[in-house]
């Protein structure tokens, strides 16, 4: 049960955000730019990151999630979202996709554990700085999701169907634009 | 040495809210309503949370800056400041941002950890619904921006009276009008 009185009929950070519209707005935009926003890595890439960081932070809601949207952007290889979850170093991957996780699980520990070496590492397999920053701002991003899923004891429904509809229509419309419409309609203050 | 070529003259977040304007605006405008919007929760109570989290995140540039901010908004009571993150339970502050500051705590380490004991503890001592939102919210996202600012390697320099100035202004002027100044003098890309 929620620790506040959040609608229970939507599931983990969606409740929150129809309870504090207020705060939704720019977390939905951050999200939206970072994993949606023009990259050279492609959204599958960027959800990956957020997938492999949620699951260290073993959120449930979030690494289930962000995995359908993953999948739904990588022509649907829901093994491929799992391998990387597990033992991303042997996933079909590109090895610069292999160094940025690497840097975003660190971050995940906590900011001063990236090194250098990691840096220059993932530079040499063609990482630009961009794609550094954004690795760094996606995985400390979803210490913020997952925390603030967890942290207010959200619903977190065990059903597959649910996540992969979901992840389909995300990876189609994009977060602003589906947020918008159950904002819409279900404001709960 | 910042990982990735930030302008070395801006300090902290806004080096890497320099290089990345368009993830600054969300992270901008979220922090703005959490620590600055209507709430029941003083500006000074809410960066005292902040400031918190930060210094248990170890970060230098943002427990300081925020910690200025807090002092700031208390009737530049530095002494408060620094007693809140080294003993908060013995603090000259209410029982119920106590009990806020036990929740937001357990955030940093994990959402899992907050409990519904801590929950119904901190509603006796008078916090509501949306305090205890906040509150676990504002502890998620400091987990998020103390690990940009490290993940980055950004330039923290030791200068107290640069953090003090600048918790004035952002007191008096708010995040958004603040960093949209530096923004536009200072983009680099």
């Amino acid at each position: 049960m929620p620790h506040i009185p959040l609608p229970e009929h939507l599931p983990g950070i969606r409740g929150a955000m129809a309870f504090r519209p207020e705060t939704a707005k720019p977390l939905n935009e951050l999200v939206e730019v970072l994993l949606r926003g023009p990259s050279t890595l492609s959204p599958g890439e960027r959800e990956l990151i957020a997938t492999y960081v949620s699951s260290l932070n073993d959120c449930y809601y979030c690494q289930t999630i962000h995995g359908a949207i993953a999948a739904a952007n990588l022509n649907d290889d829901e093994k491929l979202v799992e391998r990387v979850k597990q033992d991303f170093l042997h996933a079909d991957i590109s090895d610069k996709l292999k160094a940025l996780l690497v840097i975003a699980g660190k971050v995940q520990k906590g900011g001063k554990n990236v090194t250098p070496k990691d840096v220059a590492h993932a530079r040499q397999l063609g990482a630009t700085d961009l794609e550094i920053h954004d690795t760094v701002l996606i995985a400390a991003a979803f210490c913020m999701y997952n925390r603030y899923v967890d942290g207010l004891g959200t619903t977190q429904p065990h059903d597959e169907a649910m996540y992969r509809d979901r992840g389909k229509r995300v990876a189609r419309d994009g977060y602003v634009t589906v947020s918008k419409e159950y904002l819409a309609a279900h404001a709960t203050r």
